[in-house]
C-alpha cells in the first residue's frame, strides 16, 4: 500500500469537525481555537506499550488514541482534534493497519475528536505511533499538577495489573469523569497515572511535600485480589498503565455530596516522608514505577 | 541517563515563551491561542531521513524542527510551540542525545519557537523522532495548496541534489520568505517541496488541472550543474528534500516590484496534460518523487 493511497483513505474514514477548518491533505491543519489550548502527545512502541504481534491492530490504534485522551483528562481539557505519525514496517500487512485505523477512528468518533492530519512514513524498522491531541478549555480553566499539604488524594479507579488484564488496550480515558470532578468540586490538582502510583505521586507533589498512603483503601484491580496485601500495594505502586485520575482535593470537600465515586487514598503532607499505613501499622514505603532510560553500560 | 534526568535537563535548556502558558512537566501543555491555530508535524527515522551512524546528533536535532517549520511556512503561519517525542535506543550514547537538543533547540530559539512539552522513550529499536509544532495566523489568514488555471508557478529555491549536498540537514525553512510573500502578494496556493517537485506538483494541483514547465527555468542545485539538462530536470522531480516553497500568483503580478527573488517554473492549465518544455520543444515529462509504501511483497 502507498503512502498517498492510504491518506487518501484516511481522509474517506475521518469525519468532520465544526472546529477542523483545514484538515488532512495540506501541510499544516487550522484548527478554530479559543483563548487556550491544551496539547499533549504520546509516542508507542512495537514491543514497549504493545506487541503487534500478539494484539489485535484495533487494540494497538485504540490504545494510541486512548493514552493521549487521558493527558487530557488530566487536565480538565475537551478533546477536539488528533494527529497521527506512524513508522510502518515496510512487510506489515495492510489489513493490519486497516485495523488500526478502525480501532483509533471508532474512539475518536466516541469522543468527537477529529482526525486532523499526520505523517505516514515506512521503514525497516518496528512499528511506531505517535499521537499528537488538542483541546479546548471550559470556562473554569485548566488543571494541574499539585496540591497543599492536608489536601486529601483520590483516585478515579483501580490500579495494578494492567497489562495481565488487557485493562492498558480497552481502558476509557477519563475525559468525562475528569470534566465532572472539575465542574462541580474545588479541584486542587489532577494528573493520569501512566507510570505507576509510586513513581507518578513524585510528578505530582511539589518539592518539601510527601505523603501518607492509607494501603488498605488503595483499590486494586480484580485480577490481582488473591495477592498478599502486601503484593497487591506494590503493584498499584509499580505496574503502570492505569489511565486512572489521581487528583487532590481540600479534606472538606464531600465527593459523595457531588455524587461522584472516587477512592480516597491519602493525603498530602508539608514534611518530605513518604508513609504508607495499614490500619495503624506502618510498613515500608513500595518503591516503583516505570521509568524510560538508555546510554547506561 | 533516565528519562526523569532528561526532562529535567530540557526544562532548563528550553527558553520561556510568552504564548506557552504551561509547559514542560505537565501532562499536557496550554498555549494562549487566538482564532485559529496551525498545527503541522513530522515524523523522522534513522535510516530514511538521517543515519545516526555517520551524521552529528546536532544535524538531526535541527532537521527534526526544521522540516516542521518549513510546513508551517508553506501555510503562511508564524511558528510559536513545539512538541518533541522520542524514541531512543537503549544503546545511545546520552552525548548523541545532548547534540540532538542543542541543534533542535539552537533553531528553536531562532524561530523564537518554546519546546512546550513532548514524551520519551526507550526501546531495543532504531531511534525514531516525532515533532509537532503551532503556528498563529497573520491577519491575512493562511495559504492552502492549490491555484487557479492560467496561475504561475514559482519556488524559491535550487531544487535536487539535496542528500549528497547536505542541504536536508542545513536547510533554513522559508518561514521569513512565507510571511513576506503573504504579506506582499495575492499568493493563490502555496507548499513546502519535501518529496520531490513531480510528486509534490501532483498534490498542489487540483483534479482536472495540468501544467506546463519550463525547463531551462528550473533552479538546479550547484552540486547537479555538471550534469546533462535532461537529468538534472529528473533529479529536481524526483530528489526531494528540498524544503523550498512552491507558490501559484495570478499571471499579472510583477514578482520583482515586490523586491522578492524567486523562480518562474510554470504555468497550470485547465487540460489535464502534464507538459515539460526545454525551449520550444516538448520533451518527455519526468515521473518521479518520493512516497513511502508497505506491505508490497
Amino acid at each position: 500500500m502507498s503512502e498517498g493511497a492510504f491518506i487518501a483513505r484516511l481522509k474517506e474514514m475521518a469525519s468532520s469537525h465544526e472546529r477542523v477548518k483545514v484538515g488532512i491533505g495540506d501541510d499544516g491543519a487550522v484548527l478554530v481555537t479559543s483563548q487556550e489550548t491544551v496539547v499533549a502527545t504520546d509516542m508507542l512502541l512495537d514491543g514497549v506499550h504493545f506487541r503487534c504481534e500478539d494484539m489485535a491492530g484495533e487494540a494497538i490504534g485504540r490504545k494510541s488514541l486512548a493514552v493521549n485522551l487521558s493527558d487530557l483528562a488530566a487536565m480538565a481539557s475537551i478533546p477536539e482534534a488528533a494527529f497521527l505519525s506512524l513508522a510502518v514496517p515496510k512487510s506489515l500487512p495492510p489489513r493490519f493497519l486497516e485495523g488500526f485505523m478502525t480501532g483509533f477512528l471508532e474512539l475518536a468518533e466516541r469522543y468527537q475528536v477529529a482526525l486532523a492530519g499526520g505523517d505516514t512514513n515506512s521503514w525497516g524498522g518496528a512499528f511506531c505511533v505517535n499521537v499528537t491531541v488538542t483541546g479546548r478549555v471550559s470556562e473554569r480553566g485548566v488543571i494541574t499538577r499539585g496540591a497543599l499539604g492536608g489536601d486529601l488524594l483520590y483516585v478515579s479507579g483501580p490500579l495494578g495489573g494492567s497489562f495481565e488484564s488487557n485493562h492498558h488496550l480497552y481502558f476509557e480515558p477519563r475525559v468525562d469523569l475528569a470534566l465532572k470532578l472539575h465542574h462541580s468540586l474545588p479541584l486542587r490538582g489532577m494528573m493520569d497515572l501512566s507510570d505507576g502510583l509510586g513513581i507518578d505521586l513524585e510528578r505530582f507533589l511539589k518539592p518539601g511535600q510527601g505523603v501518607q498512603i492509607f494501603g488498605e483503601q488503595l483499590p486494586i484491580r480484580s485480577n490481582l485480589q488473591h495477592l498478599p496485601i502486601e503484593e497487591q500495594i506494590a503493584r498499584a505502586f509499580g505496574d503502570g498503565e492505569d489511565f486512572e485520575l489521581l487528583f487532590a482535593l481540600p479534606k472538606e470537600v464531600d465527593l459523595a455530596i457531588a455524587g461522584i465515586k472516587a477512592y480516597l487514598i491519602g493525603e498530602v503532607t508539608d514534611s518530605e516522608s513518604r508513609e504508607l499505613f495499614l490500619g495503624q501499622k506502618r510498613i515500608p514505603y513500595p518503591k516503583g514505577g516505570f521509568e524510560h532510560s538508555w546510554g547506561d553500560k
